[in-house]
């Protein structure tokens, strides 16, 4: 099983934000002096009420510590671009990488962020579906015509080919059973997100592998998930410290409306217990370590990346829950 | 006077890329310790016949190395791009560089990429010109509303302004009398072009200068110019190495049709000796230097932006320059 380190890129707009930045990369660095293996980084744009790191160039300056991890977005909202943007964009990144980036991708669902891109929503996914057919055929290196709906090209090769062939893995990143079941079709595998509960992930998982199989395509080679995560030497304690930042981050996907976006009888409008109930990871190293176990067992986990900071949380905690981790959780999965 | 490394981001498709991208690293470590001030990165998309980095994640890798020098965009090829996605970035960028960014923006002359971006030529001037309004808007960190031709915000605030307050320099690049105007009265700085020869500058340079004084506004603080150099201890020598690099970068250029942004009686259909005239500056380190003062004394240039290599020229010949540049040249314009 490998492990990824899910930056929070989101922080108070208050906080000093280039202090918070070089705080991710310390983070890194640690993360693979402990044997963490990826490290992600998410796409939002105009979010408020936190602050927000653009992930390509976050990853791309993180490349310099993280040698020997991969590089994912996680994910980035290909909707809102065109495909020759991002193939070129994700091929330089996985270029400076020495070829370790996992392209994660995912629809979004803010409506500030379409209309202000003046992307109309009920496009999103055509311009999905498009997107990743031109960027696919774009990465081969050959030269690409294309009449689609919404981009058209005309014997174009791109740039550079990314350096892993035939190209970097394609995830897709989706909430309800639809976004599942297109991420069946079209990607390598389905990552799954942080916000739905085990139970719901489960019966999604079977939906996924049941798409797949129609589809007569092979069992997808990995199953990887997100999750918020939070380990302190104290379970209570643990719970206590990460609690109100939780709490205030959920809050805010509310506002986002993020939790619209999940499947019925999914929902972030609980009492916090019950929030984190078969949802976040959170407590001292032999909880977690069980509770990741629970995961793989259930859904045949093969990559877990955790996010193990929300905005305010410091810089101290975050460290300890990654060297925590990488020394009494880690070793029990290898 | 400062001095700025221009990384030649091209390279022949059959090298390996990820190599090359090693290879800048190490150009600009080695730039920064013998004293050079900045680097900079350009951008193009479906660069054929040779490969390309794109800037932003290039700039964002190259800060790791670049601590404490500037990191400069020249140029972004804003009109293919939303202002929302580029404001976004390019603040990124300047708080994972601690401020440091110098956002360069020019208009694009290749079809190839507008017509797979889906863009208008004749839009190119509206959209820049908007985009750049938007793009300072949004940088003030305030909410925006904005209702233009090409696009529309309604109390959108940027996830996080950039670290330099009020915001990164902006310099404008332009070849055509109607850009180097343009430049006059939307940006901070006109960024000399490498193709022009020193008497199109000079007067162009006067035409920018009775511009801003026509606009009301302060002459610019900033006289910057990028040029192609190449050093070597012997100067026939410097002569014979640089030229056919130079010579086929510059035919690629006239398949791109650069020329036909140029202003008229420019153009590269020249012999070798011409084309480099009054344009290039090679030789060995006196004569460069000579070069560098006359650009100073007849421009008043304040920081030029040096390109050493182009697709095919090897490492070791680009460090000699660096160092060259750095032991011999620099001193005498400190």
């Amino acid at each position: 099983m490998r492990f990824g380190l899910a930056l929070s890129v989101q922080h108070p707009p208050e906080d000093a934000q280039d202090l918070r930045f070089r705080e991710h990369v310390e983070q890194v660095a640690l993360a693979r002096a402990v044997g963490f293996d990826s490290v992600w980084a998410s796409q939002h744009y105009l979010s408020s009420p936190f602050t927000y790191f653009q992930p390509i160039p976050t990853l791309a300056r993180i490349a310099a510590e993280a040698d020997g991890m991969a590089l994912g977005t996680g994910c980035l909202l290909l909707p809102l671009h065109h495909p020759v943007e991002v193939a070129e964009q994700i091929a330089t990144l996985d270029v400076i990488s020495g070829g370790r980036v996992i392209f994660g991708v995912g629809l979004g669902y803010r409506d500030v962020e379409n209309e202000a891109f003046g992307q109309d929503p009920r496009e999103r996914v055509g311009r999905l579906v498009e997107g990743l057919e031109v960027i696919e055929r774009l990465w081969s290196g050959e030269p690409v015509t294309y009449a689609g709906r919404h981009f058209q090209l005309r014997e174009v090769r791109i740039s550079m080919p990314p350096l892993q062939r035939p190209r970097p893995p394609v995830w897709l990143a989706a909430n309800s059973d639809a976004g599942v079941r297109r991420a069946a079709r079209l990607g390598d595998a389905w990552l799954m997100n942080p916000h739905a509960t085990l139970p719901t992930l489960e019966r999604q998982l079977a939906l996924f592998r049941e798409t797949r199989r129609d589809a007569g395509k092979p069992p997808a080679g990995e199953v990887p998930m997100t999750k918020e995560c939070y380990v302190a030497p104290d379970a209570a304690a643990a719970l206590a410290e990460a609690r109100p930042f939780l709490q205030s981050k959920y809050r805010a996907y509310q506002r986002w409306e993020q939790d619209k976006a999940l499947p019925p009888g999914e929902g972030f409008a609980l009492p916090f217990e019950e929030l984190a109930r078969d949802r976040f990871i959170i407590g001292d190293p032999r909880m977690v370590g069980d509770e990741i176990a629970r995961y793989r067992e259930r859904l045949g986990v093969t990559t877990i990346t955790l996010r193990l900071q929300w905005p305010g949380l410091e810089q101290a905690k975050v460290l300890r829950s990654i060297r925590l981790l990488g020394e009494q959780v880690l070793p029990r999965f290898r």
